[in-house]
């Protein structure tokens, strides 16, 4: 399924369950929302999107524990649903998805950790992480990396 | 100047200038901090994005007040200045921008006002609201509206 379809079922699915969804997004920048609101109609399923770029914006607005950030760094499995909790309780919508990741380019003395991309999915009674290694070495890596994830998250989603 | 370089001279003049950056989105739904964070190196700049889908959310979130959406609605430019405010002072960055306004598509029975945008932006001492008529009529006008003012949001944070 493409990326517009995906979306739009995602919605059509909420619409019907009279649900709501929220996202909360790191290395995919918005792009998350971005994708939800193309399609018209998103305003009746989706409530907030918080793209928390930095650490600090992860614990104020997110409500993501300095601990967590500490022990298992902002790129892991526990902020993801952390991250994923905080905005679904935030906007009171019953279902919330998360990303948190390295997008890239890959350069010298940085993180070899590229391509390495944590969803995170929170309803009231299930919370679920994915783990993505999307690196593929070549040059486009970052619009790949970015699109794949954003594209999964809506797809663990509509699962 | 196109999308791409738009936003890559907002955040090499950001970096220059030491300062940072976050955006409060309503009708763009992302796609603001979607093209800051196309940019690798956009972490250095970019504190964080809210998009606020409902009045709610802008009250909650961005502190927007519950008078404003009451007297001018959520598409007018005092609601694009508060939500450019909140989302500055929330994250503590230097300068922010908004987007609220209607991308469409048009239907019967709903408003006439589809192209409808207001930016907002929000420094210490400056507040500023751009006003865009952007309703074309033709079938792709969704999305042209929602890049169309994207667009324009980062043109005014870099002027």
């Amino acid at each position: 399924m493409n990326e517009e379809n995906l979306a739009y079922n995602l919605i059509r699915e909420l619409y019907q369950k009279k649900l709501k969804i929220s996202t909360a997004e790191s290395c995919t920048g918005g792009l998350i929302s971005k994708m939800i609101t193309d399609v018209s109609g998103a305003s009746n399923v989706f409530e907030c999107g918080i793209c928390s770029y930095s650490d600090d914006i992860k614990q104020k607005i997110l409500n993501v524990k300095a601990e967590t950030l500490k022990n298992y760094t902002a790129v892991s499995a526990w902020t993801a649903i952390e991250m994923a909790d905080g905005v679904r309780k935030l906007s009171g919508s019953d279902i919330a998805i998360s990303s948190t990741g390295f997008a890239g380019p890959k350069v010298a003395g940085c993180t070899d950790l590229v391509g390495l991309v944590y969803i995170g999915i929170s309803l009231k009674n299930l919370k679920k992480t994915l783990k993505l290694e999307l690196y593929r070495g070549i040059d486009d890596d970052r619009d790949f990396i970015r699109n794949q994830a954003a594209q999964r998250a809506i797809q663990l989603a509509l699962e």
